[in-house]
């Protein structure tokens, strides 16, 4: 079959591998049918996830279907049509056993595309596939399901239920890519006063107004004192990280209030100055996170009973086999526009 | 009347200074009967909390007799004998309706030797009287209630209750002075399965053995190692920084498990390095705080029924008027075995 094969920092090539095959009775074999890519995979092609050794088929976002199972699967049959999740959960361990599937212990947490070939490819073996995937009903597109794959969860598990966004709250998130977006979204169902959106690119200001952000603001102009001016002079309740640099993490943290919460989704390939001599005093909370993937079942239900509307961020498509062209569109998003990218059988 | 007066960084006298008086009406002036010197002041000494101004009366921590009150003073009468908490509050700010006494926006907070003349003196100004004391019952001696004033709500709301500590938990407590003993002393209030203490100096860690911890390392042996030997390489579900370094708190990083959570207590007077790097992926909660004291009340009642034995945290005593000397040896704990100081008129 063809693969999107990392090559070790900023190479990767879409090229022949074997097929995968059932390697663990819990494993089950899908073909893919949609599949994106994640800001995640760019930070691996650079260099921020070393865990990514080269030969590795990446993605850890598809909609599949299933052609085969091991002898312990109990729970899909070939022929499912499954949304595969970035987290593949063995359930035995001690944090599978508390719901933290994504620090799973028994061999699962996030593997696909990281340390196991993931599903940017014709087909994918999804290990612990029970726990790891979700049967999807015919109303749920395949281009809506994929986004429950990874961005959805994670802004709402990472960013939202993180930093405990309640009623009332002003809400800055900053970095309004894919991530971002997906946490206004899922912070409106909080029913914050205001969301304040902050980016270094106008255009995804322009995205992250049409999903629910009240102000917007260009990072290079002055976030502080447009969150200072909008505050009453407070700071933000939550502030979310959706970028992964030093620069955009620093700016949370003088921007969130005495008492308020700063949620870390970026993926980060440095450390970052945190300065404590500022917020030793300012009892503010800071967390950080892998997906665990406890909301997707009820995601999945918002999303066919319509209260989230993920529409607007798939904004390009592409066949499978141009997944060279669909990163580079995803790449430059300043010019492209690109929010997610769907890459369909 | 004499006061401790500090004079910039790494000066500090013991002169004569006006006498305080009613400045607002709800103040009260008392007469110190008991005070003590917190590793804050040493931070402030140090230059690590620039809000404090050279002619500064220090001190936060006092035992006192009410000697005249403010109009507005509805709650203590002269005669009371009273603890002099560390957080002023004037009760009507959105902080302080909310109970976040420490972030007052109404000119309380923690001012007391930091932003007004403290309690290292004969007398001393307190603001917000009827919010910023309590009244003492005669069966709390004044060398056990000073110790509430701040190391004690100190170490609990912001070590252990931020912490989140849970029974069965393994906690570690980085810096056992006065701080991290009080918050040995307050994590064994939720039955951990194991307290591990760790510090610079093996007196100290002779201290936690009495106070309840479990397991005792020297910082400059393997902290590390020994966390993960007694969690069978998980690490520490809460570590409690109770220094005020950046080494201390990058240690605290490194020995938190996944999922589990950092509570800052120390006083910082310098940026830190936060490997997010690291960190991004594994569900780490770090908090930050001053006291907010909404639990001075209820360790009052402990201390009364005698369910917190606070008596061996205070291992010297001088009359006020050594409080210069006082200091010397509050200052070398190392050579001097000193926890707490006490001086009494």
């Amino acid at each position: 079959m063809k693969a999107l094969v990392y090559g070790g920092p900023g190479k990767k090539s879409w090229k022949d591998v074997p097929d995968p095959t059932i390697e663990a009775p819990r494993d089950a074999i899908i073909r893919v049918d949609a599949v994106t890519i994640c800001g995640t995979d760019l930070h691996i092609l650079g260099g921020d996830v070393p865990a990514v050794q080269p030969g590795r088929v990446l993605g850890h976002e598809a909609v599949g279907t299933v052609v085969s199972v091991g002898d312990g699967v109990t729970n899909l049959a070939v022929g499912d049509r499954v949304l595969a999740s970035c987290i593949s959960a063995c359930g035995v361990c001690r944090y599978c056993r508390e719901g933290s599937y994504g620090q799973c212990l028994g061999g699962g947490g996030w593997v696909l595309g990281h340390t196991v070939d993931g599903v940017q490819a014709e087909y994918a073996r999804i290990p612990f596939a029970d726990l790891s995937t979700y049967r999807l009903p015919a109303t749920v597109s395949d281009e809506a399901a994929v986004l429950l794959a990874d961005i959805l969860p994670t802004s709402y598990e990472v960013g939202v239920l993180n930093g405990r966004v309640r009623p009332g709250d002003t809400v800055v998130v900053v970095g309004t890519g894919p991530i971002g977006l997906a946490a206004i979204l899922t912070a409106k169902l909080f029913s914050p006063a205001q969301v304040v959106a902050v980016d270094r690119a106008q255009s995804r200001l322009d995205a992250a107004k049409q999903f629910g952000a009240d102000v917007t603001v260009l990072a290079d102009a002055d976030p502080l004192a447009a969150v200072r001016e909008v505050t009453g002079g407070l700071g933000a309740d939550v502030v979310i990280e959706a970028v992964g640099t030093p620069a955009a993490f620093e700016l949370c943290t003088t921007l969130v209030r005495p008492g308020g919460h700063v949620a870390n989704v970026g993926v980060h390939g440095k450390p970052v100055t945190l300065h404590l001599e500022d917020l030793w005093i300012r009892n503010v909370t800071i967390t950080t996170g892998l997906v665990d993937t406890h909301s997707t079942a009820k995601l999945l239900d918002m999303l066919v009973a319509g209260q989230l509307d993920t529409g607007h961020l798939v904004t390009h498509r592409f066949p499978l086999d141009e997944i060279l062209a669909a990163y580079d569109v995803f790449a430059r998003p300043a010019e492209t526009g690109a929010l997610k990218v769907v890459l369909s059988r």
